[in-house]
């Protein structure tokens, strides 16, 4: 924490932080396989480019995140796991207004490393998800600590037995609670835009790049809820949860759940090919 | 803080508090004028409401929340100014997932008494606002630490040489960043309705009631912005600020900034009764 090392559980900040009176602040979660931190260059230029968003005044040093980050991780003694790192703005009076404020210098920067293997089963048996309405902010976009959209979406979801939230506005998909998602339709993969409605992740990105690769389409358009309902193949990616095959999904019509497969109700033949060139990349 | 008094420069909590990394928690701002808390309960029943909104599972004890209030201002020996009362759903492992997760109990709440005297001469003199997008969350309705949306808002309205943002969301106004926005014309009142897309604020509340002492009609529907612009009075409320008079908006149009009155561009007749009644009910 603000470069200082300090056990996760002992670690703490002011009431007057604005990360926690307002949500003033970002994070980004960056994962590690064998002491090796996986796609560290597109985490850092995004984990910057939420701080600059939200006009954080701090100028990354990138080489000195990546030598604490390093360090954090030999220190753990983990192999595989992920580091969270965080900023807000500092710590002031509670002002919605922070122009020409005096706040704290620098702001927080805190980091947690936790261990964390790859979740090889659920990669294969894939996951049931809750279909909801997305009540999150116009700047999804923003990697922000106000998550409490998603914090509610998630918990709905694991009430009706699911593992994640699909999330749709005005009748389109837009992404997971925390995981960006994907469908596949003869043959061809779609993914919603990465504009303001979704956060564009970096393994929603290498997945596209993977795609290319394998000379799958990949169609990054808005779709509506039907045509996730009849597609052929879904997954949902993250950095942390990797590549989870959707097998069913829950949706509440005049208070009935309702459950129904994706495709055949199993990991899909495009999805197990991706998750395998997924794995050779993270090596 | 829980329970023990402490000085807010000093008062901490862990960076593992679902506040600081989810904004998982709510708030409320609770006006006092000599000594004596205005609006009380329905401040406290409001933040019941927004608590368990969220499913924090805490059980209200109202008197004991009173007593440490009143001691809180007895303590500071301030005569007008507000207390800040902030609750989170507690401290564990981050997991978007609350259910079922072991949780500090009880959950962090937090008071802070700030010093505060009316502001007359604003009241009078009224304010200039910026008229902009309202990108928040669709649980306006509930008052979440989840506030970056506001905070970018009212930065922007400052960077415009205004005090506060007033809101639209496809095409109708909402309200101000941190206040309700009523505007009036032909000598009758509007405001938006208190359904998801606002808070429904306590002083929001008590000017509705003003108003129909007065016999003022007062009409609660959604209004286009060009309402707005045509009104003959416009003001925002709110407990700490009370009832400001937009004596004129500026709006981005094309990159240029064009600004313009509300009626004569200097507080209204109907305002001014309001806020003499507003003046009587705080004693």
């Amino acid at each position: 924490m603000n470069h200082e090392l300090i056990d996760a559980e002992k670690a703490k900040v002011s009431i007057m932080d604005r990360g926690y009176v307002f949500g003033d602040g970002v994070y980004e979660v960056i994962r590690f396989y064998n002491g090796v931190l996986f796609k560290l260059e597109e985490h850092l230029e995004r984990f910057k480019r939420s701080v600059h968003g939200i006009e954080i005044d701090y100028e990354f040093d990138m080489d000195l995140l990546k030598s604490e980050m390093d360090y954090l991780i030999k220190k753990s003694g983990y192999k595989s796991g992920y580091i969270y790192a965080q900023m807000t703005r500092g710590v002031g009076k509670r002002d919605h207004v922070y122009i020409d404020k005096e706040l704290s210098e620098p702001q927080y920067i805190v980091y947690v490393v936790k261990e964390e293997e790859r979740p090889l089963e659920i990669m294969e048996k894939g996951i049931r998800v809750l279909l909801t309405e997305d009540i999150r902010w116009l700047r999804c976009d923003i990697k922000s600590l106000n998550l409490l959209g998603s914090v509610i979406a998630k918990n709905d979801a694991v009430k009706r037995g699911a593992k994640e939230a699909v999330l749709h506005r005005n009748g389109y998909i837009t992404e997971g609670s925390a995981t960006n998602v994907f469908v596949v339709k003869e043959g061809v993969l779609y993914t919603h835009p990465a504009n303001n409605l979704i956060l564009n992740g970096i393994t929603r990105l290498t997945i596209i790049d993977i795609a290319k690769e394998l000379g799958i389409s990949v169609v990054e358009t808005p779709f509506i809820v039907e045509f996730f309902k009849t597609a052929d193949e879904a997954f949902t990616s993250a950095s942390v949860s990797e590549i989870s095959p959707i097998k069913e999904y829950v949706e509440i019509v005049n208070n009935a759940e309702i459950i129904r497969k994706i495709g055949k109700g199993e990991r899909g033949e495009v999805t197990r090919v991706i998750q395998e060139k997924f794995g050779e990349k993270i090596g």
